[in-house]
């Protein structure tokens, strides 16, 4: 099958690897020499400009937001085959993926969007968990090639509901961060050991994803990696404030982490590591030199 | 030894009664019939009075509030020995229990707060986690008495500093939990299946001990037990509140998740279960038949 | 000049009144009996059907919302008069005012957003204050009719701006009035009177127009009419949330209101008076009695 | 009759004049220069040690918080007179006050909280309110001192009830003031003029103290005088957050409210003029340049 795969980025690289052995692949990346290099390495075929690649069968996507979606779409929309269809895997915003759907669909192109988890190390491995939103019949199209980079392949709801689920469950993790900050920069200020303090949570009530696997290797190694940029976790929890205020819902607490990644963006700048967030709270309460050392 | 056990709630039941074997165990609960049952059940002695106890070795309370310690401190005070080891087990608020460290020392007694993570399962298998607030000296002292009731006896800090992060851990939690809510009746509203929804969060970024440990068996298997009571619940959030404040901290997320516990408190009753403000927040958002099938 | 008057509301009505006089009236209002009755007491022509307004000269809406004001587009799009000026006076989205003012303009009919201040009394004495935003020559067009129903015409800007300055401001006094209540509140539990506590509120810095205007009617003479609706003011503060939400501005306390606005339009219905907004912080605490003497 | 004055700070200074043609009025300051000049200035007899002025019959006392008053009555205590009426017109905390007017009463003092709002101005044109917390003969027997300073006394109600209410309607300021910043800088963002922005919000429903006397000096004229320490207003909007805190509310805006002063204050030092939180907004935002031309 001829596939298209749109973004070579940290996680599109390893994922585009993992369907070439299957299929007839054929790259594109905004820039070109990481395509080059895919090619060279994983044996893939090469489109330097999108409109090239409108005679695939499937086109996958995954990009920084659902506006570089949009950009491809414009450029092979006016020629792409009747039939196509795109799998969208980029963390994406739920009302564009169904505007998307609705544009392709008049081209009798098929749309669907499955963002993933499970980082670089799953999309390496090809264990990811994609969460999709789709017709029935077209994830089960969809299926036998997400399970060539992914493990566990969840069908959420319609189009739109991969990309609502995915915004909700980061911006879960961006308040449970938040709130964990503000817990250890209050520990911190009493006294407490660090390593304890995080010892006891992870024992106790407070643990979570957040405190058992995100914080230690920062707080107590003292090891902070850029492993997801702050700019696109402030853009997953701009689309979960959005997605609940046109549901009309009050949901106070998602909405004021909403405001205070947005400060910490501005402050930080989106390249910034997400767990920077500890040091911006940190910083907000007159401590610039925490977790610094 | 001679040790005195105040309280035998849920928690304090079975952790006096882990005591037993190994020490002289005189038993007082505000409802005496419980002490009653314990010492036919247990073996231990029993107190009618909280002043009958004043010449045990330990005293080792487990109360609702700092406010019932501050009681029962009041009727030993005058009589209570020289030399005498108070653990307090209570989840407490730090600026309390300093101050009652203080009155009890002018009768040479020494107070640590050693609040418990675990659960009722916990206290019965003798697998607590300690957090313990002491002197150095006190810690020691305690350490052996504490391991008969539990597995992990941590030495966080000086008298208040356990009573601190419990609390702080438990206003993790309750913060957790909160946005957990909001995430659920966002995607219950958008039509999700809530077993799907769990699942995929569990296997994402935003997964914590609440989604994880908490909210399946309610949300999925339909059993909403009384396991915590909301009042204690938010008791706890309110230390933590009140100890940022008097640090002078921002902590917008803490201070609102405070507050909303406030509110889900006054419309539940505190004798609710603490996992029942999924429903407030439903209710909140019109939905009073969430989660009620 | 032949003028369309489309919406005659509370204040629609007496605004196409003070107009009558001096121009061509045409009125169309959902509910054709109220045009009827406008059209006997005001001497104004009738329009049965949005359809039949396309040869006006100038079209003027004042509806609940952006999306009314939508619909109605579409019905005099298709026959609409080339350099027809339509004034927009609802409380209206500046997002949808912009996408409007583009559709119309393929027509070649301009466009600009007019709402006002100044409540029924104002549109009935012709003394409103307009926050028009317009292009230059539109708003020269637009002003002496404006001049007609209002004393300050006030051009703060571009197409949008209009609407974006009335969402805005009508969220500094949601915002005051939510403060306020939750100040009454804390002052009533705490016994005072609160025709004092008012009176040293208004001598003193916490003073706005909330307490001077709206609350002692209320809260003091016992009065609680419906002088605008709840929904209509949610509205506005969803307005310029979303407004700060698409600047990116981290905004806390905007947004914050927002979502309790939200809660309170759900539980009181959007057709409740806006000031039952303090009822509604006083039942959130436990006193559903409040202020119902 | 003989009165000692404490606290000559911007208000206490013109206060004490005003005192000093009709009592034998006695000053005392912590910085004894400024005593020393009101001595000289106002025929002030002068105390350099507050506990030369034990044989006072009435107390006044006028310092930045209920902390200093504390420590001036441990210094007045031991000596004391029986039948002395201690006004305190700090802008104190009611639990302080209650705990003082308890310590005082041990000595059979009478202890009555008179905080005051009119600024500086009102100091000086003896046309102050005052907001007085007191037992009834208290108020009575204060009273004809304090319209020898002020134009309003009003009774609010028993001892602390002044010190809430002053908190209380100050921190409504700062919240009114807080939104507004939020408002003008989501405006000035969208390019609106500052000028017309604060016109239309005064001539419109947001309108405020905080808007119509205390932002168009600032923001309009560009002057930037101290005339109110955020360090203090802080200290207000904190003892109001305490006090819904103990009357266990949600009040959840009040509590966010506080937070953001918290950081501001932090950011900004104490000592800055409390509307310098409109550019800590701004710079919050990104725009480290707003307000400064």
């Amino acid at each position: 099958m001829k596939i298209a795969f749109m973004g070579l980025g940290a996680m599109g690289y390893p994922m585009a690897r993992n369907l070439s052995p299957h299929h007839e692949v054929v790259v594109w990346n905004r820039t070109t020499a990481v395509a080059e290099r895919h090619s060279s390495e994983a044996g893939t075929a090469l489109a330097r400009r999108p409109d090239e690649l409108s005679d695939c069968e499937i086109v996958i996507s995954i990009l920084p937001t659902s506006r570089e979606v949009d950009e491809v779409v414009d450029h092979l929309l006016p020629e792409i085959a009747a039939g196509t269809l795109w799998i969208d895997a980029t963390s994406g915003d739920p009302s564009s993926s169904r505007a998307t759907a609705e544009r392709l669909l008049q081209k009798d192109v098929r749309f669907l969007d499955a963002p993933v988890s499970g980082g670089v190390p799953g999309a390496e491995a090809a264990t990811l968990t994609f969460m999709v939103g789709a017709a029935e019949d077209d994830f089960t199209r969809a299926r036998p090639l997400l399970e060539l980079m992914g493990r566990r392949i969840v069908h959420v709801g319609p189009v739109g509901a991969g990309h609502a689920i995915k915004a909700i469950t980061n911006s879960m993790m961006a308040a449970n961060l938040w709130v964990a900050s503000e817990a250890l920069v209050a520990m911190r200020r009493q006294g407490f050991d660090m390593k304890v303090a995080l010892d006891v949570i992870n024992g106790a009530s407070g643990r979570s994803n957040v405190t058992e696997n995100l914080l230690p290797k920062r707080v107590i190694a003292g090891e902070w990696p850029l492993t997801f940029k702050l700019g696109l976790l402030d853009k997953d929890v701009r689309i979960a404030a959005n997605l609940v205020h046109e549901l009309h819902l009050a949901s106070p607490l998602l909405a004021l982490t909403s405001q205070l990644y947005t400060a910490a963006t501005t402050s930080l700048g989106g390249d910034a590591d997400y767990i920077e967030v500890l040091r911006y709270v940190a910083a907000l309460n007159g401590d610039t030199d925490a977790w610094r050392e």
